[in-house]
């Protein structure tokens, strides 16, 4: 992915016409991998363009036979360009019952690469998190902290939903307590990594117990920032925790045409949005400063 | 695939606009399932085209609602529509140290789909009519008749290549003495069906033997006419054995932008190859007369 962002200002610097890029991902499917890639400023603008891996390695065929050979691209691109358009992130509470001003925030981004549904990048999230929202809601005990859903918006060209929330909430920056983003697709959480306050490590190890008979292991480290939308909370000063899954699968279908709704593994969905649900809970009720 | 072939016509006599039918096959890839079609004289030549099964389930979940779906089509075909191109059928021989005159064809296709690259349908046929030709050429020993290889053109069109050689060997239908086609994917042989007569079944049972360790079972019935091509040659009096492999994904790749050469399961092709070799080696070798 890295390749795929800054591939195209590389091979301009070193006057190559157009920019082609083996997709990432192990799939064999003849579907391009696609997403966001950037042009450094005052170099040449070339086409950037990614060949499945069967196209890929039919190319890399020809290429071995050392002879010349003829490549044609056509590419084109659509959609707005100059526009702008309004959108919102959208923002839902369960209010905390006995210190409502305490927020543990939950996170994961409402729009969608075009190519595919974004039924995994970020429908899957999205489900997630309203679904621990959901679920608490409905409890007859209500969560001494408030529970924050936060859908962002705009965060596939770069984030821009949680900028501007950041920037909205730099006041009260310091009663995000502790937040979760889910970003990565399908697979079963692994691990759970905290971002806390040495203090709070006693709380985080505690909760890593309700997650063992899960299969979920506590990380060693204690550096995460939060994920996707939420690092920028995280580099504000939220304490936060990343939740890994495996993510094998994972660019086979993230921005392609097959992140579609048959790929949803519904058994991890369901583990996943246990835990989710389970650390909304724990971390309102825990009365632990992660921040400490 | 009947209703690939037929549906728009059908679909027309009911007064519909367009004809959409869910993808041949069971993959759930975001590609649609390709192939010919035929439009019934006299009736409207409405558009027809195939979604993909993730796409036909996002629809079906759409009109479970019960409400209104608005469905826009936009399709367009491009290629020679008036023109007309020439096109040849490829043949070679290993010419027969006995009787030459007598012949056993081993039959592939040259053509493929335009969407994919061919691999499958029918790269593996071309390579392993090829290959036995080949490995038989190489032997020390001759073989009594004469194994003729035919790469018939422009099957996918409509067996148009085989209907031309059928014409012009109507003189000497009665010499081409046992054929078979490679012309179904990818899968492992597990079953030789004869279409021969009834004093040559002694021989067959006599070759089933040479396969049986290989998995490859002989069928109960005789009534193989050739499969693909050669089922003409089979109408025209050619005896036949038909081959079947293991078709479960042929239909995933068959006709779609993943007949592509990763496609291709290498150790299934070495004992389809194996087992085409064998064919026309015993069956030039037999003395049988398989019209009898």
């Amino acid at each position: 992915v890295g390749a795929r962002v800054a591939g195209a200002s590389a091979a301009a610097k070193k006057g190559a016409l157009a920019f082609i890029m083996r997709s990432v991902g192990t799939d064999t499917d003849r579907i391009g991998h696609t997403g966001m890639m950037r042009y450094e400023e005052g170099i040449a603008k070339i086409p950037a363009v990614a060949l499945s891996n069967p196209d890929a390695d039919l190319l890399e065929n020809m290429l071995r036979r050392e002879q010349p050979v003829t490549f044609s691209l056509n590419t084109s691109a659509s959609g707005p360009t100059g526009d702008t358009v309004t959108i919102a992130n959208v923002i839902g509470e369960v209010t905390g019952a006995e210190t409502p001003d305490e927020l543990i925030t939950l996170g994961a981004h409402i729009d969608s690469w075009d190519v595919g549904t974004g039924a995994i990048d970020d429908g899957i999230g999205i489900g997630i998190v309203l679904a621990a929202g959901h679920y608490i809601a409905t409890m007859e005990q209500r969560p001494a902290r408030t529970i924050r859903v936060i859908l962002f918006a705009a965060e596939e060209i770069g984030l821009v939903g949680v900028r501007d929330y950041v920037a909205q909430h730099k006041a009260d920056m310091s009663q995000h307590m502790l937040g979760a983003e889910w970003d990565f697709g399908n697979g079963r959480i692994y691990e759970v990594e905290p971002g806390v306050g040495p203090q709070a490590l006693a709380s985080v190890r505690d909760f890593a117990n309700y997650l063992a008979p899960m299969g979920v292991g506590l990380a060693s480290t204690n550096t995460a920032k939060g994920q996707s939308d939420m690092s920028l909370l995280g580099e504000a000063g939220q304490p936060a925790f990343n939740f890994a899954p495996d993510g094998l699968d994972y660019f086979d279908y993230h921005h392609t045409e097959n992140d579609t709704l048959d790929k949803v593994d519904q058994d991890a969905l369901k583990l996943n949005t246990t835990i989710y649900t389970l650390f909304a809970w724990y971390a309102a009720n825990s009365g632990v400063d992660y921040r400490q």
